[in-house]
C-alpha cells in the first residue's frame, strides 16, 4: 500500500489538508476553519469530486492532488465488473467539479495516461495509488524547490519579517506551501523574526486558513487588517513581502489575490522588496503582458455580509474583482521551481520558461 | 423654543445622526446600523452621557453638540429645587463620558460659560437652548465653509469620482460632514460621478455608516474591500482620495483612521490628489510633527472577531492601531473651515493656524 508522502519526510510540510490511507482519503474541511478541525473520510471518486466542487479543499495544487488520489481510489474500490468504465467515469465526474482549475486538469490528464496503460485492475490498483502519491510528492519537491531558490534571492544576513497576503501554504497545497513554504523556511533557517499576515478581505483566507496554519506549526504571526500593511512597513523589521500568484504573464506581471497589487505599491515606497512565489504551470508565456488577463468580479455579498451577517446597507454597490493585476516593474523576484527571475521583463522571462 | 438647525436650513445636510425638540434630544442608534433605525428620546444630561459612553452617538463633533444638548435638558427639567447644582452635576457627569473627546470638553466650557452668566432658571433654559444649538449651527456652518475652500482647490472642470475612508459624514458631525461633506457639494454640484467608500477594517465605518449615509443621501456609491482600492486608482476616473483628520500636527502630518496613510502613497504612485477635511480644532500646532503623536493600538478581538464571530484562530497576535499618520510630503490640501493649506509644510501650516 502506498504512503502518505508527508508521513514518509523527515523535514516538517505543515499541516496538510489531505491524508493519504491507499484505500481512502481524509480530507480536511477547510470551509470550517479555524473554528472546527474536521476531517471528512473518502473512499470513492463522486465524493472528492463533491469535496472539492463545495469547497471543502482549495488551493489550485491541492485540489489536482486530491482529484489524483481519487483516481487511485476508483480503481481500488472498483469491484468484479468493468473496471475500466468505472474508472473511466471517475476520472470524468473529477473533471467537472471545478471547470477553471488547470492543475485539476493537468493531474487528470497524467492519471489518464497511467490508466490507459493498465491491462488488468490488480495493476490498476497499484500504478494509479503510485501515480497519484508521485503527483503529490513532486508537488511537495517542487515547494521546497521554491524555498531553496527564494532563500538565494533574498540571502538575508540576519532574522528579519515578512509580510504576505492571501493563504498560500501547506492548506493550498501538497504541503510546504509556495509563498508560505518560503517562509517556512526563512523560520526553520532562524532566519525569521515574525510574519505579519493580511487578513485578505473579503474571503479572509489570512485570518482563517494562514493564521491558523502558522500559529498550529509554531511560526510566529501576527495579523493586520488590510489596510494597516503600510503601517507595519514604515514602522517594522519587514524587508520582504511575499506572495504568491494565479497567473504570471510572459512580460512578468502577475495576476493574484485581490490586495496583492496594493502591497506591491507599498513595498516600493517603503524601500521593501517584492517576491512572486508559484509553479512553474502559472506562467503563462502565450499571455504577453498582465493587460490581457481577464479579471472576475464576485457577488457583492461577499462584502456586505460576513457569515450572512449584514455589515452594510442592503443592496449597495459593490467593487469586489477577485483578482488585481501587479506590473513586473514592482516585482524584485519571481521565484519558480526551475528558479527566479530576478528584476522580471519579457526578456528575463524568456530566459527561463521558454 | 429653539428649533432644531436642520429644520431652518434649506440645504441638505444629509441624515444627522440628532434631533433636538427643546425638551428633549433624539439620537439615532448608530451602533445598530445599518440594519436597524432606532431613534432614542433622551430628557436629561445622564442619559445623553450614557449614549455618548455607549457609542450611540460617535464622532467628535456630534460628541460635542450631543453633550451641549444635554446640558440644556438638565435646565429645562431642573424643577424647582436647587437649579445651579443640578445643572453644574451635570456639566460634569457629561464631562466623564468620555474622557479624551477635545470637541467634548469644548462643548460643556462653553455651555458652563452661558451657565454661570445666568441670574435664574428661566434665562438658564432660554440661554442654554439658545447656546446648544449655537454650536450646532457653527459646526454646520464650519463643515459648509470646509466644502466651499475644498472645491476652490479642486476646481473641478468635469465630473469625476472620489474615494473616501472611514465616516466623516452627517452622521458624525453636526450635520452636512467633513470629508464627506466635500464629497456631498461635489454631488449638489453635479461634479461627482460615484464615491468609492473603503469598508474600513476593523471597525467596518465605511460599510456600516458611509454606505448608508450615501446611499440614503441618493448619493452614488460603490463600497469596497480596503484591498482594492488600489485597483480603484488604476482603473476608475478617481481624480482625488478625500479623508478627515484626528489630529494634524504643525508640520501637516495627519494622524486618520488606520489605513489612511496606504491610500495617501497608493494615490501619490497613481497621479491621484490626496485632500484632508478637518475642522481648526484639529490642528495641534504645539506638536512640531507625527513622529510625537502616540498612535493607540487597540484589542485584538476587533480583527479576530466580527459581531462575535470568530474570523481567526482563537489568541493569534493581532496588530490593532487605531490611526496611522501620513507624513505632509504625500498631501496635496489640509482644508478646514478658516481655509486651504496646499502643499502643506510648517511653513504654510504656521500662515494659516498661527
Amino acid at each position: 500500500m502506498a504512503r502518505s508522502p508527508e508521513s514518509t519526510m523527515s523535514r516538517s510540510i505543515g499541516t496538510v489538508a489531505m491524508r493519504w490511507h491507499g484505500d481512502s482519503l481524509e480530507l480536511l474541511d477547510q470551509r470550517l476553519l479555524p473554528t472546527e478541525e474536521h476531517w471528512m473520510t473518502l473512499e470513492g471518486a463522486s465524493g472528492v469530486a463533491q469535496s472539492i466542487r463545495d469547497m471543502v479543499v482549495r488551493g489550485a495544487p491541492a485540489i489536482g492532488i486530491s482529484a489524483a488520489y481519487g483516481v487511485a481510489l476508483a480503481a481500488r474500490h472498483a469491484g468484479a465488473g468493468d473496471w475500466q468504465a468505472v474508472i473511466r467515469q471517475a476520472i470524468e465526474v473529477l473533471a467537472a467539479s471545478r471547470p477553471t482549475a488547470v492543475n485539476l486538469f493537468w493531474a487528470l490528464q497524467k492519471m489518464g495516461a497511467v490508466f490507459e496503460a493498465c491491462t488488468d485492475l490488480d495493476e490498476a490498483v497499484a500504478k494509479l495509488a503510485d501515480a497519484a502519491v508521485q503527483i503529490h510528492q513532486d508537488d511537495l519537491a517542487a515547494n521546497l524547490a521554491m524555498a531553496d531558490h527564494a532563500l538565494s534571492v533574498m540571502a538575508p544576513e540576519a532574522p528579519m519579517s515578512v509580510l504576505t497576503h492571501c493563504n498560500t501554504g501547506a492548506l493550498a497545497t501538497g504541503g510546504y506551501g509556495t509563498a508560505l513554504g518560503v517562509i517556512r523556511r526563512l523560520h526553520e533557517e532562524s532566519l525569521l523574526n515574525r510574519v505579519y499576515a493580511d487578513e485578505t478581505r473579503p474571503w479572509l483566507q489570512g485570518s482563517r486558513l494562514t493564521a491558523w496554519e502558522l500559529a498550529r506549526d509554531g511560526i510566529p504571526v501576527t495579523l493586520n487588517a488590510d489596510g494597516a500593511a503600510a503601517a507595519i512597513l514604515a514602522q517594522k523589521d519587514v524587508r520582504w513581502v511575499v506572495v504568491g500568484a494565479d497567473r504570471i504573464t510572459a512580460n512578468g506581471d502577475v495576476a493574484n489575490k485581490i490586495g496583492t497589487y496594493s502591497l506591491a505599491v507599498l513595498a516600493r515606497y517603503h524601500g521593501v522588496r517584492f517576491m512572486v512565489v508559484a509553479p512553474s504551470s502559472t506562467v503563462d508565456m502565450g499571455m504577453a503582458s498582465g493587460a490581457g488577463i481577464p479579471i472576475e468580479e464576485r457577488e457583492g455579498t461577499e462584502v456586505r455580509e460576513i457569515r450572512g451577517i449584514p455589515l452594510a446597507p442592503t443592496g449597495v454597490e459593490v467593487f469586489n474583482p477577485v483578482f488585481d493585476v501587479t506590473p513586473a516593474s514592482l516585482i524584485d523576484a519571481i521565484v519558480t521551481e526551475k528558479g527566479a527571475v530576478l528584476n522580471p521583463d519579457a526578456e528575463s522571462m524568456k530566459a527561463l520558461f521558454s
